[in-house]
């Protein structure tokens, strides 16, 4: 074993079905969380169909380019699967059949009462010289290889194979071959202002960031509803890695204030779940253009019964006035998208889950329904309960699923407000 | 302009942020899908950060490979912004400053009665020769280069600038440079079998229309509860090509049979959507375990209030006895998470609703709440109505996300069989 260390990766994921409208490469973004986590940076990723030359060009251009070199996919047993022999051909390493390899597929057949199809003797050739990183959940071994100054892995495209082969073999080799440097991250998230309002306050510190010791890097991710704000540094010294991103955090917080909420990643439904939790109280929700998906982010959080007893989509007026107990009046006088809806929605389910708060969500999601004064994108969001009620109303762009996703974070964000402010 | 037939493709996205664990290059997959549609292939995608020399390399690599380059990113105000002096350095055309860009620019942020800031003038420079690609949703105009035998584009990040470019103004000036090949493309869509199953029948077609002419090609791609086929051919008579598409979705429907819910890559929940709109049949929704993540599905399809009026999310034992009517005795004797509390479910929200057809789903989501009888993932879906009761468990992996995905999608694809027997 060679001891070059590691400083830089490039990711190749192979595979025909990648160079298509439908499917996107989703595991280089697991493997660069694990190579940061090692501070290894990756420099590119290139995605390249199952074709030998092509393949071949992007091994050996990766080989020019970082000092290491993992590949997914291309692994399986037919003849669409090219990464075995183009390695060979690349690194001029012969394939050689491996009877250890052969036994365990065997096995994992056996157990299944099959036999081995004669197809899968193919997983079994690896080029000279590789070591073997086994699989637990498929056929296809994994493949470390060292060449002149560099190292090639090779792991199978599904991601549960790979991430398991990743978590244990490969980091525990890598691990030795890596700098002193670690890196380190913080993700901050910001709700209720737009990426834009987010960057004029957050550009000053930049600046200032650059001249720590360690750096603090930063990159701004807007998406629908929300903005993060990714810091990362790198050191030697873990504590000043720690010091310097708490003391840039705290610097962010104090920016940007209360629209800050979480400076550590968390998603905003986890956060609002967080804080009913610790205040004991229950909520229920009343929903009619976000049609579940507010419910469905709340009970994504596992644990969520503890809070969520009930929540109703109730998409018809007449829903709305016998489930919710909305006087028919007030939707005849306001319409059924307005405050005055949306607030006895909310007050209607918390009363009946006798909840101590209760959401109302109602709006226009499009593409039709919209009206002049009411166009596609409006939407009421009402929450009771706890010390009064609130509403606040909305106009979101976009299609259909972005008003709904919009909507269910602009509730989220009101809930997490409310619940702060009796804290 | 050259009159080389445009075959290839290669596409470059620029971004640090696309070398993070947070965020995948999502553009290339809109991009291939109308590059498709002119019969261009993408050959390979690459990803770079905002490095001078490693963009550089990339386009030079890009260049080499494929008949046309698209760039998509990199061409803000910062400097961070590479794309434009790269691509100068990289086709030895130095950057000019176009003042009809910058024209357009101050009226951009005059309209919002702002002054242009300095940073911005920037985007107007261009490696001289470039035709520009004007933007009707953002300060960063596109730039379409002819250099040798090749063609490059460069195009904004956001997909909201980049989409409307490519729709208009790019595949205009690509229609009349590539070949007069055509590429068409079927999704066939199956649910109820797993992605091996799915395999095992289909495969001896592949070979079949390996020799067809034009050759049918298929890609097989599963996720949670579904098994996508996805089918494409190449010719210049179209009529022939469809001919080909047809004869080999035709002869995927004779092997998989009821199993194939949609020859045209519809979403699960728009095909039971259409035929609960073709039935006049509205529904009901009573979920635990999804947590309203089958309302939500159900929603995203644009009309579905016609019918969908009412779904409940009853999390707690006394909202499944209060609101749906579920016996108390019931639930104590079988478990909430049972056959019959699942049919309970069902009917209870129907006759609540007034709806023609109720669905009941009670399960295990995870990651807590298992039991030895009763693991993380058990799962009971019921539909009640339109003649009958049915009621089905089903025993899913993985997180609880996971388990709710296959559940909703379990639900839909019992109640798409249901309405079809009653076609």
């Amino acid at each position: 074993m060679r001891s070059t260390v590691i400083d830089t990766a490039a990711i190749i994921a192979v595979g025909s079905e990648l160079l298509t409208p439908y499917r996107a490469d989703s595991n280089s973004l697991f493997l660069t969380a694990r190579l940061n986590d090692l501070a290894i940076e990756v420099q590119g990723k290139a995605i390249v169909g199952d074709d030998r030359k092509r393949l071949a060009l992007a091994i050996e251009r990766g080989l020019k380019d970082a000092d290491l070199i993992v590949m997914t996919g291309g692994l399986g047993p037919t003849d669409d699967d090219i990464t075995r022999e183009t390695l060979a051909t690349v690194l001029d390493a012969p394939l050689v059949e491996r009877q250890e390899i052969l036994s365990l597929i065997r096995a994992r057949f056996a157990a299944h009462n099959l036999e081995m199809p004669e197809i899968n003797r193919r997983q079994a050739l690896v080029p000279r010289g590789a070591e073997i990183i086994s699989n637990a959940r498929g056929t296809a071994p994994g493949l470390w290889l060292e060449w002149q100054e560099r190292v090639v892995v090779a792991l199978p495209g599904p991601p549960r194979e790979l991430e398991p082969m990743v978590d244990g073999p490969i980091l525990k080799r890598l691990e030795p071959r890596v700098s002193n440097l670690r890196l380190r991250r913080r993700v901050v998230g910001v709700s209720g202002r737009a990426e834009s309002q987010v960057e004029e306050h957050a550009r000053p510190l930049y600046a200032r960031w650059k001249d720590r010791n360690p750096v603090v890097r930063a990159t701004i991710l807007g998406s629908p509803g929300q903005v993060e704000l990714h810091l990362s540094t790198r050191a030697s010294n873990l504590r000043k890695a720690e010091d310097s991103l708490d003391l840039a955090v705290e610097e962010l917080v104090g920016a940007l204030g209360r629209d800050v909420y979480t400076t550590e990643g968390l998603p905003l439904e986890l956060v609002v779940g967080n804080s009913l939790r610790s205040h004991g109280w229950r909520i229920a929700l009343a929903e009619s253009c976000t049609g579940g998906l507010l419910a469905s982010r709340l009970t994504d959080v596992p644990g969520s019964s503890a809070y969520l007893d009930l929540a109703v989509v109730t998409y018809s007026n007449l829903e709305k006035i016998n489930l919710l107990g909305v006087p028919a009046s007030l939707i005849e006088r306001h319409g059924a998208v307005s405050e005055p809806v949306a607030l006895a929605m909310a007050s209607g389910v918390a009363t009946r889950a006798k909840a101590e708060i209760g959401v109302g969500v109602t709006g226009i999601a499009g593409p039709t329904g919209g009206t002049k004064a009411k166009p596609v994108g409006t939407v009421f969001v009402a929450v009771t309960g706890v010390g009064g009620e609130r509403a606040k109303v909305f106009a979101f762009r976009g299609e259909r699923d972005m008003v709904k996703r919009q909507a269910s974070q602009a509730a989220l964000d009101m809930l997490r407000r409310i619940l702060d402010d009796h804290e």
